[in-house]
């Protein structure tokens, strides 16, 4: 309990992984760059998992499941496609083992190699496309609306847990349409549930923008983004979705035939978030003391702890916490009551607060008398005496404001680390310290390549709802209609 | 439309490989052995997949994520898991690829090669229990009860949709435990989550059983099973849950202090049901026309269609559908209406028969008149005239029936194809036939192995609830106290 663990303060990037551990979310694995995702924080992934899936659906989608492994020669099709993807990648050569002559254990038996070697999927594009093609005959066919929960592989040289992984879970959806603006509109319909989502949910805001061409996924026309700032100032991109025009069609030979018997290549969207989320959920919110989760991300919700001496103080408050969890179950809060006898309370108020449990109650046998009870919050860390009679009302209001104050707390701390800025010498001087710059940049990607290499930043995303705004690039003083945002970035 | 479908009768294989196209199931891919699983056949896989993992959650299960990767020497580690595993798996030799200087696509580049090889997982025992070892230091970290979703890769030689494939999807559960008694528990409560989801939803009879000591899991002391009749006799395993007893912590030295400090290596179980589970439903129920779905697992339960001529008949009759949907709604019963013009009714029909969609109602203006509607079951065929105004609670016991019925009929199949038998002259004069045979058996290896190769037919299992009964082997007749299952399998 005496461990001390390191501020954000002292050093952002170790807090970050401690945290992970302390709040027993992930862990590395034997297995190179790949993580183990612990109870704990795959039941919040799994919550993800299931707003999203329901918004999917919602929005038309259904999920399917495609092959893991992916022919060689499938990915030199879209030849952008792979100068981007498939270089860092998991590759199979040989489908089995043998034991060794000399007894030491198992070998690869070379006389199994695969004649054409095989890919684990970095992202789904080409084996997806491949299938269309067989799908794809008439207008009517259209649009085909795909989404796949899986596991990805790329082989990241610097990995971090839940930021960067070589393994990494995810989804994609493929989108087929008719018309370039249908897949135009479907692209921003997906935008738009991601952002929802990253609000509304992770509690933390975002700047829905679009890539610059250089930052572009391999392969798409345009890429949409959202762009979240992490408490170091820092950017992390949480979610992108492609417009794909006819390039995958192209690749694999996917045409339809329209109303007049036209034949024509297909107009395509992909679109993903990934277990990345996790670690964006993190860095938004949390604080020395751990994790802080957002209610409605968040597998328990509200934790009691009672403070007892005597057995019968306990039997007492054993029975008014049952109480109280049907109370909150007729809710659908969730609820943790824990009385296990071989923890301490201020063991477990601290292990609870490095999970981010959103409210934890305490009840002694004061309470008792009174009729209150202690209710903490985690996102303030302050508490109240509140009436038992009536709490469940109080909780359920009380998550709420919390879900609000979350959102609201990180929307500050962006505004007062977003700043416009006009002079490059400005940018420059003020870059380290993290936020995000607005500033006015020429579109080339030559200055954009100058600002990546002497300041390390990039441009993030030209924002959606930036407005038109005449004005001079800050580096080579050309004109410029809109400023962009600039940042370091995860 | 005309086109004709091979018959159970005429060839079953077929029959079923035909189906699954036809109901839109899955597709071969174009990698070996690999499947695309289409959205209709994955929205059925999702909702045996809620279900179970309510199930799974309901008794103290948690789910987390463990890396795709094995390095190759963690195989080895327990003998005979990688006698009976690891040989036939997909091998990663090297993380990246180049584009060969010739220009003609991407190679693999020799330098990226691996120091020690990669195994995509055939299944997570190793990887999983050498985390286990860093999770548990003392009884107060048992028991572990963890879940985990994932696809698995097995090198296999002949595949088929759904009942073997090198890819496939399943769940695999990894539970710690400081008893041997409580493991011996622990994997006879999952072979009842198994079984009780196999009748209940799936409306599937099983047969819980206990395999013979070489048809156990590698790695495994004890394995139990269910194990179906398909409609062709032949056998199907279903889902297996394994007392591991202490081979993988001793592999992977895991080990706990017990409450007097004494040291104990712990006690684990693997259970496991896997895609496969989708084959077992289609074969058990499914008929010429085309597949049939017990309600419980219909990703649409109803739907209706159209029968009209004018417009104005068409848009009576979706009012009345648009009230049915709203009722049906309510009653959580799935409904669809498909009033696309581009389609026939009798298109559609067919359509929905050969998806197995368990109730269809046609409304015509007939209908409209009268007050009543057609409503045909899926599994009897026939047709009801049904008073509409309240037909939502028709339908309601309607779906129960069905799911009744499939069971009550698939009880009986195998009824009329399960016999005692005692001689091995009758024995192998009977099983090309098909069917379960309940024979006396020495308990040897070496009969078990004359049998399996003189019939192809092999011992599903010792079935849990047989009674005891004096007999001889009907090969040796040597002496044996209980008769176990036989049948030939898939």
């Amino acid at each position: 309990m005496a461990q001390k663990y390191t501020t954000r303060e002292e050093d952002y990037s170790k807090w970050y992984n401690e945290l992970v551990y302390r709040a027993d979310l992930a862990e590395h694995s034997d297995v190179r760059g790949c993580m183990v995702i612990k109870p704990y924080g795959y039941a919040i992934w799994e919550m993800m998992k299931e707003v999203l899936d329901k918004k999917f659906k919602e929005t038309g989608h259904s999920n399917a499941y495609f092959p893991l492994l992916i022919p060689k020669s499938y990915l030199s099709k879209e030849a952008s496609h792979i100068e981007g993807f498939a270089k860092e990648c998991a590759v199979v050569t040989h489908y089995r083992l043998k034991n060794a002559e000399d007894g030491s254990g198992v070998i690869v038996d070379p006389t199994a190699k695969l004649e054409e070697e095989l890919i684990i999927r970095p992202t789904s594009e080409t084996i997806i496309w491949n299938s269309y093609r067989n799908w794809i005959q008439s207008y009517r066919d259209l649009p085909i609306l795909i989404n796949q929960w899986a596991n990805v592989v790329r082989w990241e040289m610097r990995t971090r847990l839940f930021l960067r992984t070589t393994e990494f879970l995810w989804q994609e959806g493929h989108t087929a349409h008719a018309t370039k603006q249908e897949a135009i509109s479907e692209a921003e319909l997906m935008l738009d549930v991601y952002a929802e989502f990253a609000e509304n949910y992770m509690a933390m805001p975002v700047i829905k923008g679009r890539k610059s061409a250089s930052e572009r996924f391999a392969g798409a026309e345009d890429t949409l983004c959202i762009e979240s700032m992490m408490q170091d100032g820092k950017a992390l991109q949480a979610g992108t979705s492609h417009f794909l025009g006819q390039n995958f069609a192209k690749a694999f030979d996917v045409k339809f035939a329209d109303k007049d018997g036209k034949v024509e290549h297909v107009w395509a969207t992909s679109w993903g978030v990934s277990t990345r989320l996790m670690g964006a959920l993190i860095m938004t919110h949390s604080d020395d003391e751990g994790l802080v989760l957002p209610p409605a991300l968040a597998p328990i919700q509200v934790v009691a702890v009672p403070i007892h001496k005597t057995d019968e103080e306990l039997e007492a408050i054993n029975q008014k916490m049952a109480e109280l969890g049907l109370k909150l179950k007729a809710k659908g809060i969730s609820f943790k009551y824990d009385n296990d006898e071989n923890r301490r309370p201020g063991w477990k108020f601290a292990e609870y607060e490095a999970k981010g449990v959103p409210i934890r109650i305490a009840m002694g046998p004061r309470d008792l008398e009174s009729g209150n009870v202690e209710v903490a919050r985690r996102d303030t860390k302050t508490k109240e005496v509140v009436e038992f009679a009536t709490i469940e009302n109080y909780i359920e209001k009380l998550l709420a404001e919390i879900q609000k104050n979350l959102f609201e707390r990180a929307k500050a701390f962006r505004k007062d680390n977003m700043q416009n800025v006009d002079s490059y010498d400005d940018f420059k001087a003020q870059i380290d310290k993290g936020g995000f710059f607005l500033a006015h940049w020429d579109g080339t990607a030559e200055t954009e390549a100058k600002i990546k290499e002497e300041t390390q930043a990039t441009i993030r995303c030209i924002a959606i709802d930036q407005p038109e705004e005449a004005g001079f690039c800050m580096v080579t003083g050309k004109p410029s209609n809109k400023r962009v945002v600039l940042a370091k970035a995860y």
